[in-house]
């Protein structure tokens, strides 16, 4: 079982949503209200040692910087500014306090980069692994907050950056999350629908499909890859991109492209929404694109590759 | 090192809270701003299997009990009411995906009872060890928020219940979290300071003491025990026995003893904080009583007795 079918077996037990809940469990982020138009926003990932990274291979400052750069992607897909958080971490602490020390100065040290703000942790010992959690907050204007629903037929598909490669490039280490464009978009009303590229392009992409209620027409050609040497399949399902994924009218396509700011990162239409079976990914000849390995599970898979 | 110390080194380089952050790191909860005189607080903490529980031992609706209502504890501490909860859990997913699900669902109930939303979570896969964090969220008046500062010379010192063998009598997995309690505290103005008691009553009295800057006069035949077995160092010690600490005025007692609503929980003046060194809690005759063994670490100690 993958983690989505696990966590909609789960959603489905829930009670309904109390008032507050703008967006419940099941986007990037949750969404409380907290005053008129004023959202908070909330998300937790976690890295674990031999999962996220290879342990032995990894400084404890890359593995920190990933695990809050990954949660920032996440404020950055609703269209928001990250604010707060709090880490959570076990480890064996009697072979690995220096390694954790250097683990949280560098949480520490990128959430001054980012303006973020450590409000609570907790450690706890583990008899073998190193698991660390972050959860995170984020401000965003209600009336502009993006989630992975509506995007509307005949959208064009964005994304920014390239893909695949990640393990070998090392990019799933030292990726810049997207939150300037995140809020960029959100805040000129570019991006109808969004959502951040963490498990592959083929299964965040049936994920933003699936919220919306449609299906996709993909033009892979024009996906940009990461390496020379990366296939297409690696760009479509290896995953740790931490690139977003967002709908835009076709209207304000030109809009976008002519008005979009960040000229270090390239901004792609990679497929255009179409009225079909929720979910479903198909080439222009209509091959379908999202029957196999569509990403990567981190709740399955014992290893990146 | 213990995790206070390592905790404050690290607090040390945090660079100065935002203005909207009302209560930082370092109390049971962060507190934010949300609107006028409403505080979110915001709280994380763990449990790792073999470490908080005995796996072989322990069933998962008690194990996920336990997570839920630590982290409930932490509300009730600061005198709030608890509203959201983030779950991230790590486990070795091929073989125990049935644990987890019973784990997850005994948070979604007991989540419905105490009238909780679940909005977010993340599940990995470890190479090991089971290892769970929540993050929860509550609500709180900030003319009302109770933190570990603010106890005065003079005021009584008192806890909520019983105090030690909280493994050998099971309380650790099964006790009722004092959330309403707290907050009943915080809205008549009895609590000048609280916290909780997870790590030992005497080690989070002194956490009480350090942050009013004061002492503590201790009466330890004051102090209900457990069981019948129970020693007095257990019951100042052996810690997860989630009851209250919390000073009141001498003015207030009276009325605090006369008031009091919860008539299955019993409430005893255990001591009177005193003008010494902060965070030295003496017996009557004077004898230091926290120079030894104070609590219980979650972080260093590998099982907890």
């Amino acid at each position: 079982m993958i983690e989505d079918d696990f966590l909609q077996d789960l959603f489905r037990k829930l009670p309904p949503a109390p008032n507050d809940l703008i967006v419940p469990v099941g986007d990037d982020c949750a969404a409380l209200r907290i005053s008129d138009n004023r959202l908070l926003l909330l998300a937790v990932d976690q890295v674990v040692g031999d999962r996220h990274f290879v342990m032995s291979e990894t400084s404890p400052e890359a593995a920190g910087k990933k695990l809050l750069a990954r949660n920032v992607s996440d404020i950055g897909a609703m269209g928001g500014v990250p604010a707060h958080c709090l880490v959570a971490t076990a480890s064996d602490a009697d072979s690995a306090a220096s390694w954790l020390g250097r683990f949280l100065d560098s949480i520490i040290s990128w959430s001054r980069t980012w303006g973020i703000a450590l409000v609570g942790g907790d450690l706890a010992g583990t008899p073998h692994d190193f698991v660390a959690s972050l959860t995170i907050t984020g401000y965003v204007d209600e009336n502009k907050v993006c989630r992975r629903s509506g995007a509307q037929c005949s959208d064009c598909l964005f994304a920014t950056g390239k893909f695949g490669s990640s393990l070998a490039s090392g990019h799933h280490l030292h990726f810049t999350p997207r939150h300037l464009e995140g809020k960029w978009l959100a805040d000129h009303m570019f991006a109808k629908a969004m959502i951040d590229v963490s498990d592959g392009l083929l299964l965040d992409a049936e994920r933003l499909c699936r919220a919306s209620g449609l299906g996709l027409q993909l033009e892979p050609e024009k996906i940009p890859r990461r390496t020379p040497q990366t296939s297409l399949q690696a760009a479509l399902s290896d995953g740790e991109d931490y690139e977003l994924l967002f709908a835009v009218a076709p209207d304000k396509v030109a809009l976008l492209q002519q008005q979009w700011p960040f000229s270090n990162l390239q901004l792609n239409c990679i497929g255009r929404f179409v009225a079909s079976e929720p979910g479903l990914i198909v080439s222009e000849e209509g091959r379908i694109l999202n029957s196999g390995k569509k990403g990567f599970d981190h709740f399955n898979l014992r290893t990146e590759e």
